[in-house]
């Protein structure tokens, strides 16, 4: 371990809104000693996700905010290659909040779990078998418990958490609604995703219409990641007993102040619509059961996924404006040069 | 029954918003001949009911608009004094949606209940053994699904409605927060209705930090009888795992278009709150569990209530404008001259 030289990319000052470039640095510094109970993970991918948005911001939230001058948080894949912690042996892939960096060292607390499955890419630890696929697994399937022949919509629908939520309400029997911007995501979320019907919102003179007409019996269910005028547009089209899981808001830019919109209430009450807040976090003690069926759907073929891999530190400042300016193409992943 | 004269209030057009006089209009017509099934009802009181601003406007709703030139669609409740109907006898006091009017015809389908409460007043199958009292049971209950020890928050707190949500919240052992406007209906939140703390929000200078400082530990139910405002400064209170029942939308006057105001989804995800559209009419097979447990909380005096009675038809035309602006001062109802 001696000489070893750690890349991080650093927060140097505190954004509003989606942070761009110019509010993060790349250092090296020396790898500092393995203390007792302490492992040393060399990452080999970092994951970008919408909540970083969340971590960088000085706004009340799940988590305390990334203070300024330290590594970015975020999630990544890697293998241990020392360890002074009896739980964790040299060799092993984990995934975990390891932090915009080459190098990092845990004690176990950060790790989020164990990438024993050998037959398939580690990089699945950050999507489709990460935070992203167990977030549509029980967003979708405890808060907007969808039934053989109901309709399901879904926000960003070609997007890493999206693309998933689709599959399995599909998988469930349902007839699935995707939305999502520009003629490319289109394609994938008919070809790729298996969507029943899709629609390009940056390309609809009249979503709410549209939206319609792809759910002649209403929504039944929708899985909202945008907020926003999307939003607006499903709500429009509710059926009677509705059940709308909200996991994203990536369409709006600040929540300080909270910005207007049209009131949601008279249509959840037309409609004994129920509308729940959903945090995968909550879901800690049951993620095994989720990643075991999702790996199963993966392998079987039922659950496809697509990555958009970003070569090297250098790209990891503009990954979060990329993100949410939706350029990329399937889950967003930083290699680690 | 011969030359019985029937009075009406009839709807005269379709009103946009809270109806004032204007869209009424009384006559008096001869009552027709019962047919083989039917059965004559002589209301004793008519009921004024937030409701009914709803069933006049010509908006998508759960029944058709009350057509122009009818008889205005209300509760009531009476006696049958002539019966065709083998299941309903001469004497029996009913209640149901028999309108604004001295006499019903009715086959029965129109019936919500026989109210067989001999002990207990006949106004109260309009009020707390009527929709209002169901409504406050079953979606409190089983919406906001209240636990000891938590804290309720209540809209138009001293309303028919709303006084009894807070009153079994009591019985279920929260804490209970009303909010109504001005000093009177404070004073029966607190003295009458057992509320831990009433708020007036129309001499409120900042209802978020007032309904923050009457809810220490957050608002775990909120029971939303008005939207608005009001709702809004509660959902900047919201407790973790928050429920909220959307029963109804008094601070509204217009939802077309819809109006705006603050987007609740950020509140909804940060608090894993959940947000319910409610309906009574959905609970009508468990109607009777809910007055059974009503009549009895009334008798042991758990559950108080206050009646506005209005004197006479002429009273009725400008009754809904007089409900919608807060001026009553419990159930509001009409006794039949």
């Amino acid at each position: 371990m001696k000489n070893l030289e750690n890349r991080r990319v650093l927060l140097n000052a505190r954004p509003v809104g989606v942070p761009g470039a110019d509010y993060f640095s790349i250092d090296e510094q020396p790898v500092n000693p393995l203390k007792d109970g302490e492992f040393l993970i060399h990452n080999s991918f970092l994951s970008v996700d919408p909540a970083m948005r969340g971590w960088v911001n000085d706004a009340p939230n799940y988590s305390p905010p990334v203070p300024v001058g330290s590594v970015m948080r975020a999630f990544a894949v890697g293998e241990i290659i020392a360890s002074n912690h009896p739980g964790y042996a040299v060799g092993e892939t984990v995934s975990g909040l390891f932090g915009w960096q080459r190098f990092a060292i845990s004690n176990g607390d950060d790790v989020m779990r164990r990438v024993d499955d050998a037959d398939l890419s580690p990089t699945l630890a950050l999507g489709v078998l990460g935070l992203n696929g167990i977030t549509a697994y029980f967003g979708l399937l405890d808060l907007c418990d969808p039934q053989p022949g109901e309709t399901v919509v879904v926000s960003t629908a070609a997007g890493a958490v999206g693309s998933c939520v689709g599959q399995i309400a599909k998988i469930r029997g349902c007839k699935t609604v995707g939305i999502a911007g520009g003629a490319d995501k289109v394609h994938s979320c008919l070809n790729a995703f298996g969507y029943d019907a899709a629609i390009d919102y940056k390309n609809s003179n009249d979503l709410e219409a549209d939206i319609g007409q792809a759910c002649a019996d209403g929504v039944d269910g929708y899985f909202d990641n945008t907020c926003g005028p999307i939003s607006d547009a499903v709500f429009a089209n509710l059926a009677l007993g509705a059940r709308i899981t909200v996991c994203g808001t990536a369409a709006i830019q600040e929540w300080q102040p909270l910005p207007v919109g049209p009131r949601v209430h008279r249509q959840l009450m037309v409609n004994r619509a129920r509308m729940s807040g959903f945090l995968v976090l909550d879901y800690k003690a049951r993620y095994a059961e989720a990643v075991a069926a999702l790996a199963n759907w993966v392998r079987s073929g039922e659950i496809t996924y697509r990555e958009h891999i970003l070569d090297g530190f250098e790209q990891a400042p503009q990954a979060l404006q990329m993100l949410y300016r939706g350029e990329n193409n399937g889950k967003l992943l930083i290699r680690v040069d």
